[in-house]
């Protein structure tokens, strides 16, 4: 009988993450006076031993046993052929896809959240403060905040807060605080709520409100966690692609085509970097990041300095921008409503090694129900811009009668967005493509900002 | 490193089903005339198929290989040890539990949901109508038709239908039918209706409204299909046990007290009897059916020939039954919420070599909590009550100074029961006991039905 999952031992799990940084040259991060920040400066933000590993350039760094022991409550993820899917597009495409929806919080978050948690705690950290989009990320830190004892406070954005209210009670679950952002309580949200007092929020206000609330802790004993964006989160991820690798050694397949969401650019990232390792070697590969044409921070914005948050908290970053001011519109997928991109995927953007995509939201969902109906789990809305785009490749492969390899990450489970679902149903989805006219205003924030060298690796 | 899980590849799965009637003598089903009902009075309800593994006696039954292809979207289901409860609760007891979690509608019934869909699809039948309680059955059986292009209605106890509204979506995101139970639509549901214009329902009306619209259906391509209490239904779910035999001894461990949660008996059961196979035959193991004392079929009242449901429409069955007529208390769990019990489990009681349990709902949230924040998994009401005994014979473990093995059944996720937790955190959660008098009162209705002979094994 036909083999569908391909599975690795709890011993198999890499021991080691993957630092691109080793191999790729980067613009890095400015402070308020536009030289590069130093360790000392993030140092009220996050611990030493996770600023350390945002800067490092070891292209191996040692998974902790403390981590690995929490990670394997569900990793190693399966490596799924997804047959079913084949089927219902007839494609001569083989697709796989990372399934990473079997975590208990339902999404790949949790392998940074662990790692973060964890490195927190070592450092003697009691309380850590965070934003959340769909509700994904301040599940995600809860639970690993759950297992190491430490304290957690959510600022979830006001609109995904309102459409899922099942996300406060699951942080609530494991012992997680969570407000909606903008909240009263900071100033940046007391900032947001003067301009706009019927704001969906948006990630971008949501951090701001987390730094703020972490940096004024006069104990010294709170920090701040970001569930994306930065080097050492997309560091943890990379378990995603390394485990992928070893799963797709053992039946002799290699990616041709390598797809994933991305809106602060993690899940994409945790798959796609090993891969791009490959590839900057030689490999020939094409890699996708997809985003909601609603929100087109690789496809349509430029290559800047900007912050990543709307009050300027944050260093400058090297990325993709929509602006920091800009509020994205209201899709159901809140984890890719964010108007910057990592830094490393942005570099590699900027580089040609990725050629982003970008897709609109009636495809999304009827990716999604196509493949929740012929593969058996119901794919959280950020998964289905992935599955727009594999739907798009497997019918292109049809089309030229190909037999390519298809490799996905399926970022999350849907179990908590069945609301996305009903509109779906209903016809209440509607296709949002950012005007030009909006994203030249959302650019003049960074105007004046210094510019990012377009550098190449070697 | 210590193991966290014990994992199967997918060719380890069971290619057969463990039929525990060729093991046990039974009281057989009796039809409206009183005799023993003929395969043929049930074939407007079920196909014939069904109908003859229902009453196999064949110690093995095969599992075709287009369940087993289904099966392994997500199975085999792994084997976890409990090591954070553990600690929690500082016993020197080995806790380990089967995570029935992980199915994309997760829980353990698409166990037999895949199976029943396959073969009612090989019988040519074209459309299944079921009941569903809590949601789970009904997403099960949606998610299985998906897969054999069959059609799907779903008749849901109200009050789940009205706390649970994201169950419904998750039908609908595989393309069945749920409306809300009793509904205008059939004579069961009127009568019901009349009865009560605001009753909460309950599953013997739902499974009434069920098999009415399918022997109703002139065509003869509908059938009925039961998510639990049936002997086929607990065979399709022995794989939940005869995995877990596997995976214990892989590791040389063997439990001396299996506990799982007991409304209809079919994740219990599922986990259960291929150990009673070795109970029967002179190990000594200790198994605890769990169930509310709400609802306590098992541990209050009688072993009688009763109906399966409420309208009388199908044959009597010899089990433990609070009478068709009884509507439990709207507890959270409503996959615990039937009046009677599978007739192999009854048996099993009646021989004394199953001890049934009985817990109280605020005892189950907070074994619940206890284990989210400890194991990472958020765990359904029902699954609760098995923790609840397990937390239970973990500390007595501790207070004897035991090294008890204990294993049991993780039978679903609670990631759509998320408002009885906050129901729970509320403290809106209410204790509630079965008086006496309705029992006594509830008994009334099979008084003058033929009662069952007290049969043993040899």
């Amino acid at each position: 009988m036909e083999q569908r999952k391909i599975l690795l031992r709890e011993d198999e799990i890499p021991r080691q993450w993957y630092n691109i940084l080793a191999d790729i040259a980067m613009n890095p991060p400015l402070g308020p006076d536009g030289n590069p920040i130093t360790p000392d400066q993030l140092a009220p933000v996050f611990p030493m031993n996770l600023i350390e590993q945002e800067v490092s350039q070891e292209r191996w760094i040692d998974i902790p046993d403390g981590v690995l022991d929490v990670l394997k409550i569900w990793r190693p993820a399966p490596l799924v052929r997804a047959r079913g899917l084949e089927k219902a597009l007839d494609t001569p495409a083989r697709i796989y896809f990372k399934n990473e929806s079997l975590s208990p919080p339902g999404s790949h978050k949790p392998n940074t959240a662990v790692a973060q948690a964890y490195y927190n705690k070592e450092f003697g950290i009691k309380k850590i403060t965070t934003e959340t989009g769909a509700g994904q990320w301040g599940s995600a830190l809860s639970f690993a905040c759950a297992h190491f004892g430490l304290e957690c406070k959510i600022y979830m954005v006001r609109i995904s807060f309102d459409q899922k209210p099942y996300r406060k009670s699951m942080m609530a679950a494991w012992g997680g605080n969570c407000v909606a952002s903008p909240s009263p309580n900071t100033k940046a949200g007391q900032t947001a709520l003067e301009r706009d007092p019927n704001t969906p929020g948006s990630l971008g206000i949501a951090i701001s409100e987390a730094i703020e609330e972490a940096v004024s802790d006069e104990s010294g004993q709170t920090r701040y966690s970001l569930g994306s964006v930065l080097n050492h989160v997309l560091l943890h991820q990379t378990i995603i692609g390394l485990e992928a690798k070893k799963q797709m050694e053992k039946i002799n397949e290699y990616p041709d085509i390598i797809i994933g969401c991305a809106g602060g650019g993690s899940n994409f990232a945790g798959l796609a970097l090993p891969f791009v390792h490959d590839k900057i070697n030689g490999k020939q590969i094409e890699i996708y990041p997809v985003e909601p044409a609603a929100c087109p921070t690789l496809t349509k914005a430029p290559f800047v300095y900007d912050h990543g948050d709307t009050a300027r908290y944050t260093p400058l970053l090297a990325m993709h921008s929509l602006g920091h001011a800009f509020v994205p519109p209201p899709i159901h997928s809140g984890g890719l409503r964010y108007h910057g991109m990592a830094p490393i995927v942005s570099q590699l953007v900027d580089e040609g090694i990725l050629e982003p995509k970008s897709v609109k939201q009636n495809q999304v969902f009827e990716a999604g129900v196509l493949t929740a109906r012929s593969e058996g789990i119901i794919p959280a809305p950020e998964t289905n811009h992935a599955l727009a785009t594999v739907v798009d490749e497997a019918r292109k492969a049809k089309e030229e009668g190909k037999e390519k390899v298809i490799l996905f990450n399926w970022s999350g489970h849907g179990l908590l967005d069945l609301t996305a679902y009903d509109n779906y149903f209903a016809g209440n989805i509607k296709d949002i493509d950012l005007s030009n006219e909006e994203i030249t205003n959302a650019e003049k924030v960074f105007a004046d900002f210094p510019k990012p060298a377009h550098v190449k690796h070697e």
